[in-house]
């Protein structure tokens, strides 16, 4: 689903932070000792992080046994048992937390990217992440968005041109188009952010291929829309969250883009508890 | 303040995600144009973050220059230009993010914990962080709980010996903490989650130096406060958050620790004013 | 130009491959011995790689200096000293394989890419590299091809999405178009890849955005050209070469892709020439 | 047959290189659908990379299967179908360029190899590498060069001795030896590289165990022969292509040292062909 | 045991070091041929680094079989073979060297303080290892210590508070324990280490809850141990060593701590011996 | 002198490894309070290590300035101060530990070679080390066996050929030196360790360029030396100690080689005086 690569790197340096140089308290567990821990939801949420929380376990001990009755993406509810971990007791405590510390942030990521998603879906506007993810986790929050049933904006400044407020403010949008279709590499559009209808006049006169209203009203928006073509994509942000997002869902909105659902989604509550 | 080689890797790593191959929108600004942008708060908070936001432009052009007129701790006023970023254009702009991400999260970590914090300390007790944080950030996030008054539980498995509830469920309390003397190093204490009093006596009595009591109710822990002996410390856990925190308040408890604090903090809106 | 942490870790790497354990043969030359080295032309070529071959420098021993009097991009003719490295002999010398084994690569692509690309030019057509590069030089090649006046493909897997001839093989074009809709990310094009004109306009069809007629005549390409779309962009591949390239001139194509020019490119003869 | 932890490194970083945050296209394919990928020759070359193209998928994916018909050092036609890769089409799809990149180069350098080591094996003559390889490549682009029937010369600066141009500019060729004699390793020989009679009389009279004979005609070659002594070995590079080879065929000469097997080999045209 | 991910870090960097590019040597045994390696005791030791051996080998070739007939804390006696390998020659003799210098170095060290933790056992005194650990190989070498029958003081700065003699010089006894109060996590005692009764004192007074008595004479400890209070622990050391330790089994010590044990511990003489 | 980018990486690491999450108790000292240490000699021996301990200091903090009044390779004597730390006390008493255990080591090293081969030199033998040096230590070690006025063996596999008795064992004398011949690089020599005089002559006669004498008495010793022929070097090792050595130190051998000088040396008392 992402780069196993860079998720096997970042399992590694995640127990590593966690152990440090031993588990001193595992040591009071004898070491043959086995038995099972399973996942316990202690709140409805959208599943996230299932491979992730997986390879932990199996990082420390590949005899360890893990496996989920659900997938990412799906539903689980309070008191469910949703997967468990079979094996040395020892490695499985050990273990533990940081897989737990996954699983919960990521599932926390899908559940309220969901809840706003599913609204947004029935009137044809699709969720964007965006740049504002934990460093050194974006692949796996981008991805518990797509589990969420949002959508993906760019990963990293490589993979889109984007011209924001303050390239603007130094070379203006018209400079700042032509300049971007020197450069810009073959399959990524150019983008602009739009702060009101005079720049999103210029942006499109220019050739911008995406823009971005930044900070509109829902009726500054909607006359924004009058001036939609063919083959440019429209994409709103700024001061929308999950109380307003009702007035923002204006047909012919192609995404609307929130930090909040990586940066402060809130934590889902899990543990997990063992059986011996 | 923390580890500096610890966080010269995060901020190398954090460019790198961000940045990919190149910051292709970077390329339309003048190689040579400098100028300044300001740090701008858009809500009140409690600063966190400072040293690393600076090391990020630091690491990608020395010659930035990156001051700021608050220290890490101190409350910042929402409309307040908290700071500054003078130098190269084309690196602010592509340092801005990883900056600004770093920034945010640990002044909200720093901000929540503030608020409980203060009123903790009236009644003499200390606030504690968790394990519950973001997998790589660890050392950065238990600095955010200091700057925002709180105290640091165990960083890792490595400094502490705490017998938790899936511990008990597998060898009970008394030969954990018997085995636990066998194996901990000279300067950690032996610390044993109890859910009940039959284990707090229990525990007590093996020799138990630290006690955290889980999921009680105020009445509980009234009632478990009166087994407190000399020399053994007293934290509470489980349920408590920031709206009945007030009913866990009790004279005679040293510790609360709250894992909402690092994993469900709320990011600090801050944005980055370019002046040309 | 490219990411600044990526470069240093790689010019860090590439030292230690060389190096080994120590430079053995360096220690004859007296400790405190300070000299100059010029960077002699002994053929004619397109500079790139300066910045680079200066890191290389710098990382070992931050008190050599490094200029160069040309920028990369710019011509150089043989027998030209197009820069000098001034300092501490011995690790000058330790220096120098690595500094010239980037500097003679990286100007050998944009030589060969300067040679095609101003060709191209005169019909509107950009000169696009491949992934055909390089394991872990792939920025460095990428910004190479840029210097002679190239333009990049994609950079990774991340940044566009391209159906090939063997994701059509398995579920077709219109398929592959259809899905590739509900996945791909705000910001990149849907390219496809297609053998004839059958393919060319399903792919049209189904919304594909980017064209790549892929092995076809010149022939072949002008009736593909017919069916050219607004806002669609069309590249040509396979089987273009330095000798044949006049053939495959066509107006109406947008872009040229060619793998050799990173994978094939002759490496240009440089040396370095110390004067004590 | 090389250091197996270092190729592992290389081809985690070649991946993640490649991969970025996720292969956006394979999302299209099913992830269940398996297939067979056949290695399809357009040419006729020297195979080398087997190794390494087998753990790029295998590093992805476990559960893929890798077969060679033919092993490193083999010759393969045009046309010959010479491996196969079994398995998940999704994952073998993501990995084929980073398999393709490796075995392209590395068989690329094998063949050139190939094509001079066999006709100087017939006057005794062995072909060597240079220090002029690709940045983080060397131990694998050595390793063709020894399938192509070439042997190595120093893989890194502490295996050897080599004094050159520059250090006998700086202090002469007998203080050279003199010095090198005093600090060299126990198993590495002394080599000196001399232009003219003159500093080849000086270096064997200073004790030098190896002679690079640089940039001599052959004329100037024979005569440097006539002072050859037993057991120091003769080596000759500089000016030496694959046109002009056959006037450096001396006998009497030990080794040819070519900067251009490894730096400006061709890249050999290899494709995999999936069958579902 | 510790932690494995570190483990398995140290051990692919050890080969790295170790093989450099390629063991030209392993090159003159066949690809095929497998044999035996015993491990043998060239005298008499306390075993330790089983895991990390078994580890060496199986990170060069997961094909070969490890197994030793004494676990890590036993004893062996010289002429004993303790352990075999069975496998792939060439890779064997390739891991040979790696395997044997952890052996070596940490049967060293469990040896030596197996030597004096028995010793000190019967004054109920437990011996303990110091910081003085080698660079990289703490985690390992303190394991080292548990295996032969010591204990572990302080892994790293994070896990303990030590107020030494120069932090008294700076800010004296009283003022470091109070700041020290004010800010240590929550499971980690303070110590203090003293060098006269008047420092102890001092110590004991502000709240330290361990005591480091710093380069004492016997007399001067007895003397020390009249203040000794209910739940504070009294650890001696300084000039301390095997010749002289008798000396130092006081009773009412609860710690001896000894670098010597770690940063000095002779190697024991292993060997591999092969059998085809 | 040595790879320096290898001795960054090991001093960030060594660093990383000792702090942790961070230095609890440097928390204690003002954060502006500047100082000088000391280093002082607890005992006569030669000094090495003082660039590694220098970066040490240098890693954590910039500004603090390090000097040293003696070079490595020097002799210190007891009660000597022998160089300087001066400036931020936090960061010095933080970064103390790491550099000690750096310098204490290597000036062992140091001391012991040159305790050995001041006296070997006398007969024109050379100390050599070996490969029993402490994993990931290496470079470091070789560099102080040098500055003892000792001589490198093989620093990694890659830079000899030893044919040693266990492939001996394997595929005799004759075999291993014709196969040795056909893949050795062009700079190694081949090296066989013979146990006897017949191995020794069936070495000689099939070509090997340096011989070890393994485990012979200095009687067989002498015999050996009968055979020596012009270009080739004796090396003897085996059962030689501080003890016996003046008994091997005979006409006519070129080396001994000796593990102990790093896999057992031990380390020097220093310690670092704070004056505020």
């Amino acid at each position: 689903m992402i780069n196993l690569v860079y998720m096997q790197n970042l399992v590694r340096e995640a127990l590593n932070e966690d152990i440090g140089f031993l588990d001193i308290t595992h040591l009071i567990i004898d070491e043959n000792l086995t038995g099972i821990g399973y996942f316990l939801a202690k709140e409805d949420f959208i599943l996230c992080g299932t491979s992730i929380a997986e390879m932990v376990f199996k990082e420390l001990d590949q005899t360890i046994a893990v496996t989920f009755s659900k997938k990412d993406g799906m539903p689980v509810k309070k008191g469910e048992r949703f997967g468990k971990v079979k094996g040395c007791l020892r490695n499985i405590l050990t273990a533990e937390r940081v897989a737990l510390n996954f699983l919960q942030r990521l599932s926390g990521i899908a559940t309220v990217t969901e809840k706003i998603s599913s609204k947004a879906r029935r009137y044809g506007i699709k969720i964007l992440d965006t740049r504002k993810t934990t460093p050194l986790l974006r692949a796996l929050e981008k991805y518990a968005v797509r589990m969420g049933g949002g959508f993906n904006h760019r990963f990293s400044l490589t993979d889109g041109v984007l011209i924001k407020d303050n390239h603007i403010a130094i070379i203006g949008v018209k400079e700042s188009v032509r300049r971007a279709k020197l450069i810009r590499s073959a399959l990524v559009k150019i983008a602009v952010e739009v702060k009101n209808i005079q720049e999103l006049k210029e942006a499109l006169e220019a050739g911008a291929e995406h823009i971005l209203l930044d900070n509109m009203t829902p009726e500054e928006i909607k006359d924004a829309l009058l001036f939609k073509k063919e083959g440019v994509s429209f994409e709103i942000s700024g001061g929308i969250n999950i109380e307003n997002i009702d007035n923002y869902l204006i047909e012919g909105i192609d995404y609307i883009s929130l930090g909040f659902i990586t940066h402060s989604a809130k934590s889902i509550d899990i543990s997990l508890e063992i059986e011996v």
